[in-house]
């Protein structure tokens, strides 16, 4: 199943896609969030989806995606997950997993704008594979982790260098400014995705290639991320895991190279579609 | 004002306490949360509690306390805040605020028990005053800064430091345990607070002082905090910011201290109560 949310912001409504065709499931009730996902939301929307098959209505064209999911407890990211980018960042390849968090508020739809915050000067991307948690995990094991994943979905892991490594610490205050987190275009659940653990990730920044990789080269696979991080944390029900990003983000060029105003960014990994969004200057309201 | 929460865990209640006596409110209606600080919720409360005078039911006697606000967005961490904490971990005199987040997963009530982390060896106390937010807050300024506080609140930030420093990153890790964020016993609106840069904090561990500090002693105060914080995220109704830690904790002991079980922290600030968590090993469910 391929689940999404449409509509304003901060007012979506849910659907699905069936056969790359996008269908209202409001009717259903409820949304994407902690109790959908803890009250088995997905194999009864499933039952909705079949005992409406015919009845249900596209969504209207143009209306504007939000993130697949609603607003989570936590997003938890795993630092340095891919040799390459420990490599060009001058990191050392990491012994076990880096952890850090996305303020939630940095939550955007696919196709929203990124904005540069206010005062920054080195505004970056990370396209990467996020895990969304389907449900209660604590002390689990890398053999059961499975079957506490939801599904998948494509992140756009935006940071700010500056305030993430310059700023006397920790990474957080980098990762978590409004519209930091685009997620989407959709959820996919496991069923399908062949192998998570083997999907190719791109992103380009105004048509031109800058991250191409494979979570083939994950250091941390996604059963040992799940496993892993709920040795630290209780994970809730929609909570998301992003699970780090390849190389080629801004900060490895020589000299790195940021987000300016205009500048457009497209990814995607394998499976979970396509993502776009137009950078833009904060701006005051 | 003083607010509390109280009943089973997840089963929380409502209340006040009033000239010592803790009354029900639960026929207010909603939850301390996100919502009800949005929509004036304290000015609401207020007015009820003067409507419904005399006719208020206390709550039983013996009644567990829960965390006095619902589970936020997030919760926010000062680090190093006090120039002799920082002196104690060896750490240098912060140029700027060090933030990072505590996975709300963490919340307790002020008098449950304190749970070692499975394999943990170095479980932390930190005493501290936390704000929370009364209304959204993106880059404001320190001038202005009060008129987001919807009060203060007494913190346990429990840590585990060989997870927040020798696991490879980043200090959220060891943060975010369950049980790790002991809140309460009540939140007191700013009126109740004289100076709330002025204020003692102590903490003890089987009735020996450990800590013994001032706000006054805050390296970055209250406004200060508040506004940085919203530079680097959007604050939201509801949102925690602890405000960093004084002196004395295991960590700065030579040799470290930490906690074991059996024992019995006590802890307070002026004005905001005093909590009581006794400390159990992790056992499995």
């Amino acid at each position: 199943m391929k689940l999404i949310r449409w509509g304003s912001a901060d007012q979506e409504k849910t659907g699905v896609i069936i056969d790359d065709i996008s269908y209202d499931t409001s009717a259903f009730g409820g949304d994407y969030n902690e109790q959908f996902f803890n009250n088995n939301g997905l194999v009864r929307l499933e039952e909705f989806v079949k005992a409406n098959q015919g009845r249900l209505i596209e969504i209207p064209a143009g209306s504007r995606l939000g993130s697949p999911i609603a607003r989570p407890s936590k997003i938890v990211c795993i630092g340095l997950n891919y040799a390459d980018h420990a490599k060009e960042t001058n990191a050392p390849m990491p012994p076990e997993p880096v952890i850090f968090m996305k303020s939630t508020t940095a939550m955007a739809g696919p196709f929203d704008d990124i904005v540069i915050p206010k005062n920054s000067v080195k505004t970056d991307w990370e396209v990467e594979l996020a895990i969304v948690i389907g449900k209660k995990a604590s002390y689990i094991e890398e053999t059961e982790a499975l079957d506490y994943v939801a599904g998948y979905v494509l992140h756009n892991d935006v940071s700010e260098r500056e305030f993430q490594m310059e700023r006397n610490g920790t990474w957080d205050k980098g990762k978590g400014c409004d519209t930091f987190a685009p997620l989407g275009p959709f959820l996919a659940t496991p069923d399908e995705i062949s192998d998570v653990n083997n999907l190719r990730l791109w992103l380009t920044v105004n048509g031109k290639m800058m991250q191409d990789g494979t979570t083939a080269n994950f250091i941390f696979n996604i059963p040992f991320v799940v496993a892993y991080v709920s040795q630290f944390m209780t994970l809730l029900p929609g909570d998301v895991i992003s699970t780090g990003t390849p190389a080629g983000v801004g900060l490895g060029f020589k000299p790195p190279i940021y987000l300016k105003e205009g500048d457009v960014v497209e990814l995607g990994v394998d499976g979970l579609g396509t993502s776009r969004q137009q950078v833009k200057n904060y701006v005051k309201n």
